[in-house]
């Protein structure tokens, strides 16, 4: 079977790899070692030939009439989603966003690092969230380098998002998770992820206008 | 044209509804009162047809040639996505990022309101957040009531979430904005989105890791 195109993958295939390999994770730490799509497809509540259409898009894993092995199809998608190494990141925002997301549990559980908060705010800069001390903005290409870091997170206002993209681009940043509620402008090559609530939001009204 | 049934529009489309809502907004504030479907393409990223394909969900919107009412098009959008009506919340988790919520400016220009915040901590039960005072959970059912609110958000870690998610049923909410990392089990007829930050940092890495 042909592997297709890492850039031909949709979004939503690459999303919901993320939450088989999650899903897995658990059942692996419960011994279980095989596993069928359509045992997947219910744990995590999709169809079974969706999860048969997710994976096919990287190649052949299972083996017909027996399913998946557990380990081997974690291995495949740790791969795969890039998480076979860490990643270090770096937030600009110190406020209670910044704050919440330092403390995130989850990133470190996959392979997620901060190893640098930023702020303008020099009430703030010194001071520390949990163990990590808040820094001026000139101490990030040190940050970049001493870590080597890929990622930006923007957890500031959006009068402020667009001269902090900028700067990410500028020290080599190649991806960019921003909170702020606004469309930033970057070059073609940065990925940039948009973390809105308020569009979450309306997807949910948008269905419950239609029930009332 | 015909109109499609609510439950037929891609979640997609929906979240692209929003980002045209805002957009078209930002442009009525410029006092520009007509626009095609290429230049709302180009403003916000995405294809030409794209936009004509999402608006034709909902019936014939446009005029061939002239283009569309920005006024009037605001005006479909903001009824379509529910948001013609302001949408009461109430909260359950008031570490850091419950506060970050509550201070989420861009929910309340949007219409949405969080109208209670809860936690089970009794060293933060009474004291507030902005001028939110930080309820117990028993003061639910009478926050529900006066505020007539229909979504809850659980701010809360994950261990604690299912219990959350279940006494918002058990109390007639009809929706969840999850940010807790676990699947919530809820009836179907509850509409849930979950907010899982680690999974797009995911759809990043995915990508960085065919880059290098």
């Amino acid at each position: 079977m042909k592997i297709s195109k890492r850039s031909k993958i949709p979004e939503a295939t690459i999303t919901r790899l993320s939450v088989y390999s999650r899903y897995l994770k658990r059942l692996d730490k419960q011994m279980i070692t095989t596993i069928s799509s359509s045992e997947i497809a219910e744990g995590v509540g999709v169809s079974s030939a969706q999860v048969r259409k997710d994976l096919a898009y990287f190649g052949e894993f299972g083996t017909k009439g027996v399913g998946y092995n557990v380990n081997d199809l974690i291995r495949y998608l740790v791969k795969i989603l890039g998480l076979n190494v860490d990643w270090n990141m770096l937030l600009v925002g110190a406020g209670n966003l910044g704050a919440a997301l330092v403390t995130y549990h989850e990133f470190k559980d996959r392979g997620f690092y901060i190893t640098g908060v930023f702020d303008n705010d020099v009430t703030k800069i010194g001071t520390k969230i949990l163990d990590m001390e808040i820094l001026s903005l000139d101490k990030m290409p040190d940050i970049i380098k001493k870590y080597n870091v890929r990622i930006g997170i923007l957890a500031i206002p959006p009068q402020a998002a667009q001269a902090v993209a900028d700067l990410f681009v500028k020290n080599g940043l190649e991806a960019i998770l921003n909170f702020a509620p606004i469309n930033i402008n970057v070059p073609k090559n940065i990925e940039v992820r948009n973390v809105d609530l308020s569009i979450m939001l309306e997807t949910i009204t948008f269905s419950l206008a239609g029930k009332k």
